[in-house]
């Protein structure tokens, strides 16, 4: 079927042109760069604290803005690591449509002056937030979509995920400054979603055989991967707080929560699988949900030892269900996860929601200080009690769950009726074919070793 | 023919030690660190602002400095997906090298104080930039010439490249922050008139086989490169700009372009190759091109369609540039380009050039603001015309090509007699021994596939 | 015997899990977040100089904290390339577990008050410096010690080295802000230490063969890990010296010292070994020997060409050492060294305490200006002369390399009594499973000389 591969291939050209060009007229008419001399509003959902907007703690949220937009790439190398090289050009055009979206429409939210949208730093780091929820969500069905139907999927995700951000964190005042709600659990239960509508069983058996191809280059991808995230990811839950002691606390909280959730990788992983010690990219996935844990606690008085906790805790789930509750999901709910989503960011990030909303309810103007302003500027403000913020915070739970699920399932059915008979066939033959090739000739045991840990892992 | 392999290598040994000698007495005779207390004076091809002189602006110059160093790597980066592991090693004797004669050979032009040479971050900065343009020379040249060759072409380069840059930077007063013209536009035209006149028609093919053999790594390097390039380019591009706004923008505008060059090598690549979506090293070119045009605008009020659409195109020309330009270059122009540089250095930034023109002669005092006298210093101070200032702009670009084509002569004509019968023949035997092995048995129609892709591509 | 490989598996797990509990137990007893509004002490071993305590100069520390802990993984990428993917798990439980010890343990040295010990940004610095140095003399052993004897050496390593540190740095009055003498010289004699105890005749030639199998991961790890030393590790040494000129020459001086060490290796590869152009391993170790020589002069008045001999020179040795010295470690002292830790951080970092020490002699308030008062505090003071303060940076060598020696004997009889038939031999086996199938047939005349240039590097 060659004038069908054509067809495919035109058929993303066109499409990228098509949106390229509406995204270049929408940028004519719409965005401006915001004016230098005056500071640029600050949006609610970057949680700028009062004292940030003097002129002399300005610079630090730039040099931030640079380090902040990393955080779809250590995701995407986090990707690279599970999917293997085939399907990096597609996150790459992932990355760089939804950047370019996220900036049009939150613009539209946050940054809409006098009929044009005013293009910043901040709108930078915000259409970066946007982005990363929406390469987690395509985490979860990445390899068994077209490349059109991604498409498809960022220009419905960037808009939805946008307004559950607004809803929660402009509206409702809910505190996430690490994300664990509006990034981790929107995009995976979005992404799992998406999944179990465009389910069809017969594509499992065959992502199963290419997952066993992707031999060398995976544990190049799951190390220089997993030291990006400890390296960059600290820094980056911080970064959303301005003040420079809040800012280290929500450091601290990450690097314990992590470290802990590292270790909890080793004493799992001998029991569930016959390995001594874990694989890279388990050691990886324990870090994404070691760190999607303290999104929302992070710049809490969570103290050293409740992060080793929470971190150490999620690092015991994360592998747990990969073993056992990734083939639940599989069989029972027909959910394919391709990346493992829900073990690393959608369970992560509801249990770091669950933490936030108990270390809300814990929080006395004695303990916090003067940092009770900066992490919540409401209830320093004396115009909302403890108790209220925590059950705004706790009620952002459900909230965000079933826009995810109503989310997903509209998405998801847009692109089964948008490209009904897809292309993934002659997509994935297309693709084999300037991938690396596999070596046929390999150790059998291994070949056999590797199976087994593969059933149980994907 | 051992012996002459043992000449060979004994004579890269005492080249480099009989250099490396040289440029220790150089430093001892001539280099002093600069004093500590008075600030360094502002050398012009910095393009320091007036304000960042007060010392609280001096901190951030110290921090982009660390930053900014790592522009060779990146290009490093890009390099190595493009020839492989079997040149590393000469690149980073290249970047070795060329880093200290930069040093030296800049301090003459810029930092010579009472006979003698002070060194600071300036210098690293300033010294990178040259390393930069010697390296996308040695792109063009790579896997062709010996590594005693390469060392030569380092040590004509950086004068020429440094002369080259005074009298567009200090002497016309140009501005060209991103160094579309002085890193690029030099670099590759240089590079590419140097290939030229060491053409040999029988290497092509033994290149294109090597080509063949790199397998496994290229897709590794080339995702990390386009990464490292993504995260860190747009920063560069803007660290030569002290004031923050104006930083601001070239990050915005670089960010801008990449992205859109991005999305557009998604549209060309289908229709000229069979393939769905493009290979890693043509996205990491698209980057690299997108960022070369942003060069000398970047700082300039390009507003972000403007941008935008500039990457757009600059990311459509460059695989039009491989695919049709560069065989065409090769076989009538005799000129050779390992790694493309015309297409991803060259053209983007020549477009870089006149799109700095065309925006220098749109700049009023109106839309800039107080942002004129730190983009257009002569300007705001009444020394200088608008208009003026384009004509320098505009003409500076036929002086570089000018400049670039005639050292690149000098420099392959002095290779050519230095070294006659090039060792390059057994030199490619002696990197194939420890280079990593190709698998020979690899599957037929992959090879064929990959055949064709890099008979086009290369 | 496939119980005793479950047991041995069991053993990890289990002692992993009570490693974690304790450690979590003693951080709820004993650690805090240092209180916000009062700036937290200046420990001594940050060497923090007076200016730092400035409200001013407050914000950078934070911006080095995030920068600094990065070292630990420069050092692992290092290691990464030596000894292949298989030991990569091992090594980064290795930093999971003794970042975490070693807050605890240094918070009794630095940061105790009021039975508290107080946990801040600089308690992550000085936590991962000590990292670092387990890290150093993990490479000694990796692949030679199980996981759960690796537990053992960090649990026991963290204490000696934080009271040599104590010693070191508090109680004389060292100047050591590299860490020459701290991290490298201390790190690698203790490996070696507990190497020559744990000598096993038969192990070698075992790992001779698992070296040969690692093909194609080493060369990227070794370029990702020489690019990532380049960029980061100049701004480490750097950032414990909390001024910024001072800050600025240690970073130059480092950037001086690895280019030469860089080029001296392709001065001696094409001497000692058949090799027109020196390995990435080889020029990695270059670079981590040129930046280890650099620990403790790096913040003294080096001047360029000072920094260029001494990075020449010790990238002449590095090599040397490899050549020569290694077998007689070997074959002479029984002692094996899996990393050649004794080449790039032993020797050098030896060197570098001379060169110091030399400087140090060296000092005039007439050169060194205000600079004095920063680099030599108690010099300027007036309170101890400068020989005196030379005196002390000369014996702080062999107390070093004293304490170093017993505590590596002692460290490694504990392992040996510890686990007396220890599990690397099912340990082995299993690695080898899940690692990458070896090439069987690859090319014998590259097996020959991978061999030969094995035998002369290990």
């Amino acid at each position: 079927m060659p004038e069908h591969t054509a067809a495919s291939r035109l058929r993303l050209s066109g499409l990228c042109f098509l949106l390229q060009t509406l995204i270049i007229l929408l940028f004519a008419v719409l965005a401006r760069y915001s004016p230098g001399g005056s500071p640029s509003p600050c949006p609610p959902q970057l949680n700028c604290s009062h004292r940030s907007q003097d002129s002399a703690f300005q610079q630090p949220r730039f040099q931030d803005a640079h380090v902040q937009v990393l955080l779809s790439f250590g995701l995407l190398l986090a990707l690279l690591s599970r999917s293997g090289p085939g399907s990096v050009a597609i996150s790459i055009l992932v990355t760089a449509f939804a950047i370019q979206w996220a900036v049009l429409i939150q613009g539209f939210f946050y940054f809409f002056l006098n009929g044009k949208i005013s293009v910043g730093a901040q709108s930078m780091v915000s259409a970066d937030f946007c982005t990363a929820a929406v390469l987690i969500s395509s985490g979860a069905v990445l390899g068994r979509v077209s490349p059109v139907q991604m498409l498809l999927l960022v220009l419905l995700e960037v808009p939805l995920c946008t307004l559950h951000e607004f809803i929660l964190l402009s509206l409702m005042g809910v505190r996430d400054s690490g994300r664990s709600l509006t990034v981790h659990t929107f995009g995976a239960y979005f992404g799992l979603m998406v999944s179990r509508v465009l389910y069809q069983p017969h594509k499992d058996r065959r992502k199963r055989e290419e997952q066993r191809d992707k031999g060398h280059q995976t544990d190049v991808f799951a190390v220089v991967g997993t030291i990006y995230l400890w390296i960059f990811w600290p820094s980056f839950t911080s970064s959303t707080t301005a003040h420079h002691d809040g800012e280290n606390w929500a450091v601290l909280n990450t690097y314990f929560s992590l470290v802990a959730s590292t270790v909890a990788t080793f004493i799992l992983s001998p029991l569930l699988y016959e390995e001594s010690t874990p694989r890279m990219v388990q050691i990886q996935d324990a870090t994404l949900a070691g760190t999607a844990v303290m999104g929302m606690a992070g710049e809490m008085l969570v103290t050293p030892f409740g992060a080793l906790i929470a971190g150490f805790l999620v690092g015991l789930i994360c592998p747990l269900g990969f073993r056992f509750f990734t083939p639940v999901l599989h069989s029972r709910l027909k959910i394919q996860d391709t990346c493992g989503v829900h073990n690393t960011h959608g369970l992560p990030g509801v249990l770091g929601a669950l933490l936030g909303t108990l270390l809300t309810l814990l929080a006395t103007a004695d303990t916090y200080g003067y940092r009770l302003e900066l992490v919540f500027p409401l209830v320093a403000q004396g115009s909302r009690t403890v108790p209220e913020q925590a059950l705004l915070q706790l009620g952002a739970l459900p909230l965000t769950l079933l826009l995810a699920a109503l989310g997903g399932c509209l998405t998801g059915a847009v692109l089964k009726i948008r490209v009904p008979r897809c292309s993934p066939d002659t997509q994935y033959k297309e693709n084999a074919a300037f991938r690396e090739v596999p070596e046929e000739g390999s150790e059998p045991s291994a070949n056999g070793k590797e199976e087994l840990g593969i059933s149980t892992l994907v």
